[in-house]
């Protein structure tokens, strides 16, 4: 088998080859000690080839990473999915041009936009479950009908699965856009781990996307700060892709981050098999513990009915028919159980498991929320089950605020921008962000116009004590608009 | 004292506190082994602030940063100075505006111009040493002559240190362009270690620039792709760096790498006086054993005369006189000695010491390169001394080739492009870099036209073997040309 670059880095070391290059510790383990492995931690030298010119060992370790997910080409990623993005929306769309996206989408998404001078359209996925906040799939027939209405949109860019775990049919999303002869972007940035058990949905990548974004670090044991872009058919032009990942990552990537990325390869192409067998034998031992409670709900959405799809590995654990709500669990799990949560929310916690955990993780969580469960007093109103509670019904349409959008986001990015109350703000053009998580979904985008609606909800949400998120000004006092002309 | 990120992170590990969140190895050394410290490689949760709205410890580390280079305000990037770079460009000069920059910047100061749709103007630097094609300086007298035709430049850019150490004349070429009330930004990547001792040229800092990137990774002991954005005035506004920082940098970043830099803060802290007056004791030493070589020629332009300032830790080791070039010095060292070099160029090699070096390491150089000189024969007609020979003079001024400008970076890389033969390229519009290093200066950007001149330096170029850069084809046989219009 040929060497891992990780392999390559370690025999290196063991060398005894003395730098006079960068980096300036200089491979020396005596002068800091913080856990950094200098040791492997390199530059572009001879033998080592270079992450925005392959030619040797990173292109080959690329190419293994298409071989895995079984794509055309893969491109690694040092600075995030958010390179990713930017790259994918750069590469597709000229300067200028229309762009169809989730409503729901990653700020990145949003930057690429104003960096490339984009008019956006939205399409706003569905609730999912009114009572906790929770967005669900995007309709394809929406897609469809957006598409239909505005023939020049350039591509089209999805989030599937959510942050939470929502798949969208993206089958049935690619057939609509590609009868516009368009690429569909997906950032399955949370669905790395998709293709390597059938527990899980089907990935963007086999349903139809032509880019998919996978974020390594999120559900796959990869460092923080490593994702992939997945070029998926011949719908963009590679060279532009090259272009683009080029001009948003440094030109002195982490050999550290990329054997580790690499290692991460080695390991889901020995045994992929093997350790996700273990991991969802233990997932579906943890999920049926958590079933067992009688006020702390798992959310299990029905798949066909709610939603299309959604992913396991997420743990919705509502807090709906109890006296607790997000921020006090995570409080509980935290300081007597030493369990962190990957987020809190105000009805609900969600853990995210991967294929990293162990049982005895598994049992520690199963442990804390059971015991927890146990201290309240079962109400006798309480739903039974753990689906989606009857009253919020199929996936509804989401009463959607209309978006009057007076400029595009990167010409309010671009204005002269003066802060104003909240309470003198309405009919003004924002020039901020603002979001309230959950759904994640942002009130305001900059260039749109900040109706008396949009005030109320940003009230209640900070009446609420919910922290509202992309503002300035982080007491949520005043909003940045953009100057009027004289 | 308080507690540093770095020990933070060692503190939660021991903690035994279980993840159910990102990132998805879930901190289990176990899974992989591969010497990356995935013990500490968390998320932003409870206790561990956000890199992109610091209110905690991650503020207080970009604090203390501040406070050791005695800036305004440092922000970390953990994608290099590439994201500072693009980030100082995009918030200094506003969309489709006029930025004067070195043409020898690197290429992120390009691609920032792309980004932002901007007018580039160049200043060229001086000749340091035709024969083995070294840049020198940026002359104030060119910069001011700039500005007086041109008094729409939005900002200033250069590069200061180069790469080969060439530092300019930083304090008066602030004057004049503070006389525009314009920001000067340097791009000091290579600089980072000039605070700390005499020995070093002065940092652009203090010289009077308004903002300074630093790459933290290249001269100092901290990991590949840590950089710092230092803000030194208030020529600039501090939000637009902070929403462009947020941009050019995952959302994700990582903890390892950011829990190095403020290591490298720290240990600065406490000791740079110790480390920097052992290194600067040994690297006198050093020089002192390479200027003893008879044909190989430690190149020492002299200050004031030659050269405005130069970074002595730069090592050009010039084999003019010599019967080797660059690569066979370099294959020497690397094969007999084991000592791998920063850069080869035709005429010279270039080595990089810093604070991580020890004494053993240069003596192993000092023992090559010694052992290497001694097998010539020492030629009667070699100059005597170091000093850059007489024939190359005073800085000299470049005989500048003209530039065609036809279109705007950006609109290049934007515009339907083709590829075509060498031959067949002149007149028309490059879609494509193409440099040589040295100098690093581009003999074609992205929207100039091509001249004869140009094809006949990049035959040239590649009929001695080196390798053009910057082209797509690796054979720099073709190029990509705008497509014309019809």
């Amino acid at each position: 088998m040929e060497k891992r670059l990780y392999q390559k880095l370690i025999e290196y070391k063991e060398g005894n080859v003395y730098p006079f290059h960068m980096p300036g510790h200089k491979r020396n383990p005596q002068l800091l000690e913080c856990g950094f492995p200098y040791e492997m931690d390199i530059t572009e030298i001879d033998g080592f080839d270079n992450l925005h010119h392959p030619v040797d060992i990173l292109l080959e370790a690329q190419e293994r990473m298409a071989r895995l997910y079984q794509v055309k080409k893969s491109f690694y990623s040092i600075n995030g999915s958010t390179a990713a993005i930017l790259s994918a929306i750069s590469a597709t769309v000229p300067k200028g041009g229309k762009i169809l996206i989730a409503r729901n989408c990653h700020k990145a998404v949003y930057h690429g936009i104003c960096l490339r001078d984009l008019q956006p359209l939205y399409v706003f996925p569905e609730i999912l479950n009114s009572a906790i906040g929770l967005n669900g799939e995007i309709a394809p027939t929406k897609v469809r009908k957006i598409l239909e209405e505005h023939p020049d949109v350039q591509a089209v860019l999805i989030t599937s699965p959510t942050y939470d775990g929502i798949v969208s049919d993206v089958r049935t999303i690619a057939e609509i856009v590609h009868k516009n002869n368009i690429p569909l972007i997906v950032d399955e940035a949370h669905g790395a781990h998709f293709p390597f058990s059938d527990r899980f949905p089907e990935s963007a990548i086999t349903a139809g996307a032509d880019l998919v974004i996978h974020s390594l670090h999120k559900t796959l044991p990869s460092p923080t700060q490593t994702a992939v872009l997945h070029v998926c058919s011949d719908r963009t032009d590679i060279e532009r892709l090259r272009l683009f990942m080029g001009i948003y990552q440094t030109s002195s990537p982490s050999y550290v981050l990329m054997a580790a990325m690499d290692a991460c390869v080695s390991l889901l192409e020995e045994n992929a098999a093997g350790l996700f067998h273990k991991y969802c034998a233990d997932l579906n031992w943890l999920r049926s513990e958590l079933r067992q409670c009688r006020n702390i709900q798992l959310i299990e959405p029905e798949i066909g009915r709610d939603i299309y799809d959604y992913d396991p590995s997420k743990l919705i654990l509502s807090l709906q028919h109890t006296p607790l709500n997000g921020p006090r669990l995570h409080q509980l799990l935290r300081e007597k159980y030493h369990l962190e949560m990957e987020m809190e929310a105000e009805g609900y916690v969600l853990a995210l498991t991967s294929v990293g955990d162990t049982k005895e993780g598994f049992q520690r969580l199963a442990t804390a929320i059971r015991e927890i469960d146990a201290e309240f007093q079962h109400p006798e109103s309480m739903p039974k089950g753990n689906k989606i509670p009857k009253q919020d019904g199929n996936t509804k349409k989401r009463k959607e605020q209309p978006i009057y959008q007076k400029m595009k986001p990167a010409d309010a990015i671009e204005a002269g921008t003066t802060s104003v109350p909240l309470a003198e703000c309405i009919g003004k053009t924002s020039a901020e962000f603002a979001y309230i998580y959950p759904p994640g979904i942002p009130l305001i985008v900059p260039g749109e116009v900040i109706t008396g609606q949009i005030v109320q909800n940003m009230r209640k949400c900070t009446e609420a004590g919910l922290a509202l998120q992309g503002l300035k000004d982080a007491s949520s006092r005043t909003i940045r608009v953009v100057k009027e002309e004289q």
